[in-house]
């Protein structure tokens, strides 16, 4: 990579952090129509950073939060890299838990704590600001890059696969590149060639159409609260297995050669258990935790709500009682398939006296990338550049549903380069991103154009 | 009973009427500290009827609310009844649901509407102004009487127990009268001769120290709101039988004689379901709904809190999750056992990497009064006078945990005649007492007065 841009970056570092802090100071959480203006907000001022920089620049509208879209293709025979990012945040609920307000970016042990600093307004400002780098020291940039950044990742992406699908001819490219994951550990750049999908469900029921006194009912009456308990209390056995009958047929096994390289990881179980604060793991029988967490599917109840949450006690039947839940997947199981085969599960288990209503939110496949392949070894010598050390190769727990439709929509990989660390607290209070991890990110994706230049069209 | 005081009842209903509405119209809303001049100034009301009657009357301050205490003991070789009452009402809201205000009494159809019409100030006045009729006419009563009028019965009777254990001697009496429950049906007058006792939990697991993404983790550690589905699951069989060790062991079973007291009572099933919006009733295998609800013990849940709640899909694997739940309870049971079978009943289903907390709040036990004695014929016939109908006998599924506590410390059974209906919405908007009912409430109570009084002490 030309010393200029190594050096730009140096110089630049303390700018590059001031205005991630102004795009994190911005609440935009997708979530929650009241922070509809301030989304929108958000994109502008993520176009704003393109157009500053000349590159060709769009505010995409959807019948949601709007899709930021810009390009610089002045590198003819070069591939062409799509990079995918979110401008949108999580809830910063509950707020009380936060040492620091949670856009009120705060700089603390070399960490910026806010909602979004690392999922993924600062991960995904890092392929911004080695854009500029760049353009401002070279004048331009050795690939042809697009960017897709939309404001509804944190919602099920509602709108991006129509939006793809609507603009594959635009997006067409070689490879993409998202960075919104972790590094296997501090210190230890990782790049994630495996992801889980999700199917995200909430399960409403309905008893008697009022609450009622448990007193004078109890006992004669279907209590949902009840009934929702024995439901979701069935969904897994005492080994960790999902009982919804065809979960597994499509599970791909574990290779023992991927087992060994899993295995082969410096991973230390109770740093693991002290990172999160308990004192046993638990999880399917038969499989290692990081095997757990990466290459199976499970289901965790994500909420529960029904009659009486208040102080002391109150002797309510409740009317309704509802869950959310979800699954999450490894390739080859197929969402839409557990959908229908939940439906039933839960109906046979519905007792009568009760109304059950099956809501399915977003559903995503797992996906993974091959190791083989010229792109992969580039991403692996421009993160090697940037954080001085070798990636090693993970998969992950979490979904990124846009990886498969990148697959399916425009017949390319995706390189998951992630600059995060796993006690980021990414969806939950104190969200950090540790700062030499956001420069790295950038140094990293700079030595990314340059590698990926090298490639043959 | 003599006929000066019928004619005197008679005479002076329309007065009765506007008394009530004088005490309906102080809100005198215990469980809300902006009332509590309100519920002295009702405590007040209440002492000076009594005043007004020339008996000895004490205002007498505890920790909380006053209690009113008033007597008119000049019937030697009588026997002495305790006449226990409160003067406190439920909180009013939803405010919006009320047909006309809540603290305005307003007569309709009938009725007399307001907070507190019936549950409790309505039915504890029939008792006052029954002595009230006697005194005026006769000059005294044929019993000795005794009144224990709380103003924290809605919140718990918290400094009840300790008042009675201090007042012992003073409060010494032979049995006990409360008339805070309802008819069997409209024309159906009825003496409630059992109540189901209560054990009120809450169960707080806790997993992670926050809140984790579900992707990342989900798998891998045990998941809070899944153990408690399991563990409230684990509560109940699918034939509605409580699995708590030892929990059936001390239940009374039903008598035939009961079953077929209760199957003689004029229910109607479609009825019962109509009015509480469900199109199955569900309960313990074996015994008929009303069995069910009055003299089976059952476990309902009474709220559910867990992770994320709000709209939408919020992938999080919550740190926490907890549950309000409650026994009740058939006379015998006791609810210390209880306890302590559910702890290790709990415990031994709570997964490694979780740590649970079980908060006990009150509990009562249930109660069954014997059908068979003088003071129970007196009764009978005293309802027979002011409804002009024999009472039928029937148990509530409800706690009135005072009559545990009289029986216990006072050594004395209590007769609860209710003059309400099921549907007088207590506890609920637009509470109502139909006024006939009240004016027959009185004259069983002055009938009770000279059928008790025929009894040697």
């Amino acid at each position: 990579m030309p010393q200029a841009v190594d050096d730009f970056l140096s110089k630049n570092a303390a700018r590059y952090e001031d205005e991630l802090c102004e795009l994190l100071r911005i609440p935009s959480v997708s979530a929650d129509s009241k922070f509809k203006a301030d989304v929108r907000r958000a994109a502008e001022w993520v176009a704003g950073q393109f157009r500053n920089l000349g590159l060709t620049t769009e505010v995409c509208e959807t019948a949601g939060h709007p899709i930021v879209y810009a390009e610089h293709c002045r590198a003819p025979g070069a591939p062409t890299v799509l990079v995918y990012g979110h401008y949108d945040v999580q809830p910063p609920d509950p707020l009380d838990l936060w040492t620091t307000p949670p856009f009120e970016p705060t700089r603390r042990d070399g960490n910026l704590y806010a909602r979004g600093a690392t999922d993924d307004k600062g991960q995904m400002f890092t392929h911004v600001k080695s854009v500029e780098a760049w353009i401002k020291t070279v004048g331009k940039l050795p690939v042809n890059v697009k960017y897709l950044i939309e404001g509804e990742e944190e919602v099920g992406s509602e709108h991006l696969d129509g939006f793809i699908r609507d603009n594959a001819a635009k997006l067409k490219c070689d490879v993409c590149v998202i960075s919104d994951t972790s590094q296997f550990g501090p210190g230890s750049p990782a790049i994630t060639y495996g992801l889980r999908g999700i199917s995200y469900f909430e399960l409403k029921l309905q008893g008697p159409d009022r609450d009622l006194h448990s007193g004078v009912f109890g006992g004669a009456v279907a209590n949902p609260a009840n009934a929702l308990a024995k439901m979701l209390a069935a969904l897994i056995d005492d080994e960790g297995r999902v009982q919804v009958p065809g979960f597994y047929d499509d599970v791909a096994p574990l290779s023992d050669r991927e087992r060994k390289q899993f295995a082969d990881l410096a991973y230390d179980e109770a740093e693991f258990m002290q990172a999160i604060g308990v004192d046993a793991l638990r999880g399917e029988t038969g499989f290692t935790n990081i095997e757990r967490r990466w290459a199976r599917p499970t289901c965790d109840v994500n909420g529960l709500t029904s009659g009486y949450q208040g102080e002391g006690a109150k002797t309510v039947l409740p009317a309704k009682a509802s869950a959310k839940f979800s699954f999450r997947l490894v390739p080859k199981q197929d969402p839409e398939k557990l959908k229908s085969s939940l439906q039933q599960f839960l109906l046979q288990r519905c007792p009568t006296g009760i109304k059950m209503e099956l809501i399915a939110y977003h559903g995503a496949p797992g996906v993974v990338v091959p190791l083989e392949s010229p792109y992969m070894s580039a991403a692996v010598r421009a993160v090697e550049h940037g954080f001085g050390r070798k990636p090693v190769f993970i998969r992950e727990g979490g979904s990124i549903p846009v990886v498969s439709t990148f697959h399916d929509l425009l017949g390319v990989d995706t390189l998951l380069l992630g600059w995060g660390l796993n006690d980021d607290n990414t969806h939950s209070p104190n969200e950090k991103f540790h700062l030499a991890d956001f420069h790295r990110g950038i140094k990293s994706s700079a030595a990314l154009w340059e590698e990926l230049g090298k490639l043959k069209h």
